[in-house]
């Protein structure tokens, strides 16, 4: 921790993705998401959403190995980047300084590598670009509006929300045990659910990307269309209610296995005596508030983050317990009512 | 078979199923579902949908085991019902002709143990009382319309077709493999996609019960409703979107385990050149258009059903192979993309 | 009236429209409303909704003057076009018999000037075309299932109800008033509230051709794009809710003026004894469930109607009063609630 | 103006009402629209919907006259409450502390006349209650989420505009014409469209206070629910699509004429350099994407407000032009494609 004061974080802003296969990846983020294309290069691709009229909330880069390459926040003005460089530079962690356009259609930047091993930038300026939140005559059935949060894996999950508590940010929700171990934290600067959702594992790691829509109906025509170009197994879970966040879901697997939630419902939290949700990690309810099960893949697999050269972070082991660990498990490790013994629906295709 | 003409059925029209709790079946059929009550007696409830204007297509009647006792269909007008005593009887099953009030609310019936070994009765007469349809003072945010259809285990599906095809209903889709084992069939007389489905297995049982709602967001309410009232464990499979039907569908069991489905978006069926759908055993978005799995209790768990005394009917063995056993496995016996590996994802809770 | 019997209609299947400018049309048809096209001619587009797998359930072809050149049902069998001819032979009106391929893509068909005015065709045989019911990838927000139903305006309501009872359709609902003036009457084959709606008016003249969709939200879409296309004016009444069928509905008109109406959610009317609904004139809501004024527009303006040779048909006056005449008035000749002054909302935008 | 600094305002937060009839006031809030019931007195109702947790956002109050008593914005700690006394005794304009529970289930708080005439509050403690956002038991078809804006009538807008960004608000959009007169201001503290709308008018007058829901089919049921209570005269306007704040949108009127709009799917504007959309008030879109007519007494009609004292304000008349009179006519001020003649569909109901 420092005493510099941190940069004033508005929200969770853009993603760079590498992908391996670009044209792969354009099927799944623009003809089947529907992502708009800002701007294209022979071995990228900058996208939006119709709501979003800065340059770009994610950026697909081709390369040898799938990664995430950097997570980036917006910060409030320009005077905000530097805050974050002395923040960083106080805090002892890798900084870089980086001009106007080193990512295509971002002013001026700060990269660092973050105290949990995340490759992250804050900016202001970006270009901006058309809204098209009225161009009703572009938006398919799964119209996507926003960038809503990143989603990542980390060892210590109260360590990395101190972390992001120092960066300004509040939690919402969490789930934990009653011996107190924290499995995974959901915090925010804009006042939705999150801007960030740090979950227990190895990490450093990128567990997802989410994207919001305005009503179910929208990710459920993801769900069709994935069905109609046989792909459904592109869907790894969902779609579903949380119970935490109270967001309607659908997890995707990129052609890359890059995660991508569709989200929709969550509820404001901008008060500053936003009620904290606690949930029991053997509640049933809490990461599917219709029980639907958790497969594996959701819990085991995250995609590998790159440091600031390029270079994959090693993992680092979680020593706590792992969700999946104590939840999962025919002999039924979570309950749905308190005492009850579980009955046993819902057991999946491989008994 | 038989040279005397069948009844002119019009659709299937009301279940009796036997519960053993009245009082929790009432919480799941009324509270929950929001079915109107009609009328209620000490051991009986009858119900019916919104869009409904006859009497009831749902009787829970108090038994000491979970049973159907009865499935009903409508016949096209008083002569019909003589039509249908005439045909079982040259049929040479056991039929028993009812006068009215023989059921609350319905007029003359017969009633047969049908080849199949189901309890069925045909009626045409039947109590008026108010339809609904824009009652939307009294309509919950899960309102159902109307029944839809039955879905029976029966052994031979071959068999049990050509027992319904004489009885003037059409075939609409069904699963085959390449060998020409038939695995489930959907049959209707209503132009709809089915008024009865024939599954294959160790029958006769009740398979399940489907009421119909307007949208997906009726379906997705009584969801949510079941995660509120801490009861997600009756939600045995979905929501989702079928292959077979294309409907978006929902199967809950009530407090006996009776299997209930609620369902939209399936589609017009009345022309006499309606194409049949033919599903692949091993497509594995025949079951669900999204590739998520088919649970295994929905594949083996179904309602005893008796015959006209009340006793529960003994099963007969399903001889031919079990969609159940040659497509669920670990090592993947279904396809996305026929010729493909399977992924490993949705893999379900008990690894 | 004969003693011959009347064909076995199964529903209303297709509309010929002619239209001015095709590439307009075009627009309309094919970009806004995303109809599917199975055939294009350098003057002529035979259109389908997802659906459908007959040929077309529309024609645009283009000529000097907008206008309906005809309406067909889809009888049960080939035999039934023989039946049509030799029932309109014995009514009396005129009668062509035109080969398969008469219309693109339609089979041998009978064509009459029906007693009400219309041109009207019987056909069975139809070339089967792919049915794109979970071709999700090509559905866009606002996708069309099915036609539904034509509305026609004639001037006797009761005696257009006769003709078309004897050709076998059943009156759903209707409009009159206390001294027994009909003002229209819909009526069905196919068991939903209609295949024709009989509006009085001066006629013969086309009303409207309607289109099913599953959910509201793909109506509402409709209007988003139409604001996006800055053709918001071709909404010319709605979105509503009919009191009408409960139908959730839409009227736009076309480039030349044919009114196009996207309906949702009416309601099962296959039983014989379907209660029949009959709405006061005056009542406020059987038009517009919420009370939303009905646009004159849409009492005034019909399309032309062709005879078998092309030529315009001139037009009867009705003589019985008129519903917009009867409802519509500042001083309020329709009520919410009978037996109150109306209050003064919703008056529209010229007063 | 003042150089005191403006208190931190997080959101607008509740409004008081008085109403003639609370047993008619609380069918429509309570029956109607589904609000939860905080606390009931013999002579108030203290509502909130299904994701606040403070106790209350609206307070209805018998009294002898129908009038709004109070709008209240929430201030982001207790210091922020002293800030607001200072700021407006700074201002001049008149100011009172009340003590906590004045308003029952709010802390400590300080009332004002505002230079724009209207009584505001200031608070930030307040009673928590269960936040209801998963009691989906609870929620019927219509559900409302939370309180979004109010909506105020004042003579001079830009006046008014600099009034409030003097406290912080930041303008989304507007609607002016070519000579630079101001029709309409949209202003937000949270990052929604608005907090605070600013409608040209005689005023100090209440235009409506909005809530929101999550889905458009929440609001379609409400309209629904009134057809079924013989209420539909109780929506003024809609439902439709905004062009500002492309928000989802219906007017009802309350049993005194208190407009309450119910509000779905506008956007994030959190991001400082979020763009101004400045419509043309010619545009027909403006106030309805799909160019549907905005009623008269929408434009006319508004709440009568009170001092701290509870005596209704005089009025100030607007002296610039009126919105209404440059853009309704039945010879079309208004465009749908700027230089084009207007077609004239959608003319309502009195020609």
């Amino acid at each position: 921790m420092t005493s510099v004061p941190p940069p004033d974080v508005i929200r969770c802003a853009y993603a760079e993705l590498v992908v391996t296969d670009l044209a792969a990846a354009r099927w799944f983020y623009v003809d089947l998401l529907g992502l708009v294309v800002t701007a294209e290069e022979p071995d990228a691709l900058y996208l939006r959403a119709f709501e979003e009229y800065l340059h770009h909330s994610l950026v697909l880069r081709q390369g040898e190995t799938a990664a995430c390459a950097r997570l980036a926040y917006r910060v409030r003005s320009a005077a905000e980047v530097d805050r974050a460089e002395a923040y960083y530079r106080a805090l002892g962690v890798r900084v870089e300084r980086v001009p106007a356009g080193a990512t295509r259609g971002i002013g001026e930047a700060v990269r660092i590598e973050d105290p949990l091993g995340f490759p992250v930038e804050f900016f202001f300026d970006a270009e901006h670009v058309e809204r098209l939140t009225q161009r009703y005559d572009l938006h398919g059935a799964g119209a996507i509006s926003r960038l809503d949060h990143f989603n990542v894996v980390t060892p210590d999950v109260p360590a990395a929300q101190r972390y992001y508590e120092g960066l300004g940010f509040t939690v919402s929700e969490d789930i934990e045990d009653a011996a107190g171990t924290v499995y995974a934290t959901w915090m925010y600067r804009k006042p939705t659910v999150h801007d960030i959702a740090l979950t227990g594992g190895d990490g450093p790691r990128m567990h997802h990307i989410a994207f919001a829509t305005h009503e179910r109906s929208q990710i459920l025509h993801l769900c069709d269309h994935l069905g109609a170009a046989r792909r459904p197994d592109m869907i790894e879970r969902g779609p579903g209610r949380h119970g935490v966040s109270n967001a309607f879901y659908l997890y995707l697997r990129d052609p890359d296995g890059h995660r991508i939630e569709i989200y929709t419902h969550d509820y404001y939290t901008g008060d500053p005596d936003n009620p904290v949700v606690r949930w029991d990690v053997h509640d049933n309810q809490r990461r599917d508030w219709w029980g639907n099960p958790v497969v594996p893949s959701w819990y085991a697999e995250a995609s590998t983050v790159l440091d600031l050269d390029g270079t994959p972070r090693a993992l680092q082991e979680r020593t706590e317990a792992r969700e999946a660990d104590v939840t999962i498990g025919a002999d039924g490790f979570s309950y749905t009512r308190a005492g009850e013994a579980p009955r046993e629906f819902k057991l999946g295709n491989q008994v």
